[in-house]
């Protein structure tokens, strides 16, 4: 079969699956993921070897140590998986929910009902457990998914869609609600996004490159996170000890994720007492500063930024530095430079908090909190999907909910229009 | 100054007025619509003679009669225009609001904040009223807006245009929050709909051919509506009355709009008994009927339906009308042929009703009321700038919430991740 029949084949199984995902209700859904749980624990034998032949794969084609580490399944990261799945089991059940139930002057009643976006397309790239987190995702909200992972990961993937089909047909769900690509021709990513009859929705998850490509090629909707050039503005009403906590978390919990603290700002009124505070803190943990011209008079051994550097997602310890002359300032640079991702402002003034959160048009904006807390699990919404940081369907960390949409639900009683 | 270089102009200046617009507070934003509806009021005479030019223009060039219609600017009109301004004012703004702000155990609080999506690009045939509707959903909504309409509206909306700016200066705004593409160039549109860096969406309005390339050539986000293939669904339950007044309405008050009913579904226990009935009251009004063999087995005077007719939005007194096994039967068919726009079951039975609510897939689904009732205006939403048949952001007709997104706020006293 050629690629281009073998996608289609598989769009059209996933479609007739949505529509019995759909009508499915949340007992069944709890019921296949608790299943597929089981599975994955009852197979660990199998899942563990399949993940030792992707790793010596792996290893003979110099797959570089970061990706490796992504690759492998330990004991704890299955474990990890199962949890996942319990934990979205438990999460309330979004479709059906009806909303904004109200009589219109004519009679009629006119409101809102959650439904599922019916078939979603999910690309990413080496680490297996998100085959889990997207499928069960996936399942608790009622859609049918296609997934296709890292072609390092293959036999990890199809490990785990065995598990996963084990348990949707236990549960008297279609085994094709979930469906694992099983080529790693990259021609079946180009087919995936251009069958807008059998796909609704793409959720791009890797590097910025494959992310970029996926949102040009497209000819369905994308939900997509590219950049986290996130920014931490230090206001001159700040508490300084909130301010030097959340700047040094923010940047040193770790480099490599996409809510990082990439830019921060700092209110002119403060830098010359703030900045060498936080140097000595950023070079203990060995962070590299680049500052503004202001930032260089305070300290003037670091580096000095660049226009690029404000653009810089470094997930890396490197921080760009700029003193700014206040709240507008700050604003301007963030809604200049930031990736819609995360920005946080320190303040204790409650005016600057209000303008800042109403102003700052990212999918984040947060006051006194590190920016490391955007995530899915940290919002409550169970695992995520993904970050959007897109302006139309959902914003910011993607869970259960941005998994679904609303329909308008109409009630009459025979209501005709003059 | 070439096409590419003036929509850029064009689109660097909406970015730079969205800032104000989402900053501008719910008075403001109101006394820019009153201000305007003053200036169009004012102005009528001179917004006729601009409106007269446009249909000198079109009848030199043989527009055909529909468009010459829409394109007229009569005082009735104009007046509908002045009362769609004041009612968007009286909307509640739903730019800022907060909801499901919650506590987390880490003890931050999480919520969602409504705000304006950005800068809106509108693209629209002869009506020189959308050009009013869009802007003032626009406005109301916090956006920032671009229209481009008809070329052979042109002149009519460089008028309104001449009184939007003004209003909005009048209130303090800035000019540019909504401009009128003053060129008939149709690569304006190919710029516009490529111009991510200065546009957030697009919202097509006009027939399927510009509907279509706009979606296969856009860089942006699109909501869109292609067709209104409607459904009734009269079910064996139904009450046969309310059945006749909601088949015969939403087929014969308007044919050319997009929630008038194209295919009626009947059930086959009362196919016999309500065919000839509605047959006769079709036949009254002029309405040509295509049926599947079911239905010919009752009335064979009537034409015989083929493939074509289930998919086809006929915009005319046509109606194609299939005879089907029961619930089930028309469910598949609905979601099989529908265009995701409308589609309605009448019937008493309230099982039917609520899966018929839940497994429709389409925008509108409704239970005994007629399909014409699809409408911003009837739902309560105000205007409406379109009706969405696409499946993520909003679905239906969109009206200032559909032009709005929830971004994540998170308030905190110095949390950090440990």
């Amino acid at each position: 079969m050629d690629i281009k029949t073998y996608m289609q084949e598989l769009g059209r199984q996933a479609r007739a699956a949505s529509r019995s995902m759909a009508a499915a209700g949340t007992a069944q859904k709890n019921a296949a993921l608790h299943a597929i749980a089981a599975a994955l624990d009852g197979g660990r034998a199998k899942l563990q070897q399949a993940n030792v032949e992707d790793l010596r794969a792996g290893e003979s084609s110099g797959l570089e140590a970061a990706l490796m580490d992504r690759l492998e399944l330990t004991p704890a990261r299955i474990d990890s998986m199962l949890e996942g799945l319990q934990q979205v089991a438990t999460l309330t059940d979004p479709v059906g929910e009806i909303s904004e139930l109200a009589f219109r002057p004519s009679g009629i009643q006119v409101g809102k009902m959650r439904v599922p976006l019916g078939v979603i397309g999910i690309i990413y790239e080496s680490r297996p457990n998100v085959t889990i987190d997207a499928a069960s995702l996936c399942i608790k909200s009622g859609n049918a998914s296609i997934l296709r992972g890292g072609s390092e990961a293959l036999h990890s993937n199809q490990a785990i869609a065995a598990a996963i089909s084990a348990g949707l047909r236990q549960a008297g769900l279609p085994a094709a609600a979930v469906q694992v690509v099983e080529t790693t021709d990259r021609a079946a990513v180009g087919e995936l996004i251009t069958m807008p009859e059998y796909v609704d929705v793409i959720v791009p998850r890797g590097g910025k490159g494959l992310i970029e490509r996926i949102s040009r090629d497209a000819r369905v909707a994308v939900i997509k996170h590219l950049d986290g050039v996130c920014h931490v503005y230090i206001d001159a009403h700040a508490d300084l000890d909130k301010a030097e906590r959340i700047a040094i978390n923010s940047k040193t919990q770790r480099y490599g994720t996409c809510n990082t603290l990439e830019t921060l700002l700092i209110d002119q009124q403060i830098a010359a007492e703030m900045l060498p505070r936080l140097a000595d803190l950023y070079a203990q943990k060995g962070v590299e500063l680049r500052g503004c011209k202001q930032t260089m008079a305070v300290l003037p051994d670091i580096n000095a930024a660049s226009e690029d550097d404000w653009h810089a997602e470094y997930l890396a310890p490197i921080l760009a530095i700029k003193v700014v002359s206040g709240l507008d300032a700050a604003i301007e640079h963030i809604n200049r430079y930031s990736s819609l991702h995360t920005d946080t402002i320190v303040t204790e003034n409650y005016t600057h908090a209000q303008r800042f959160l109403r102003e700052v048009d990212s999918s984040s904006v947060m006051v006194n909190v590190s920016t490391r807390f955007a995530d899915g699990f940290e919002y409550g919404l169970g695992a995520e999907i993904g970050i959007s940081t897109d302006k139309i369907h959902a914003r910011g960390p993607v869970g259960l909910q941005g998994l679904t949409s609303q329909k308008f639900i109409v009630l009459g009683d025979g209501q005709i229009r003059e």
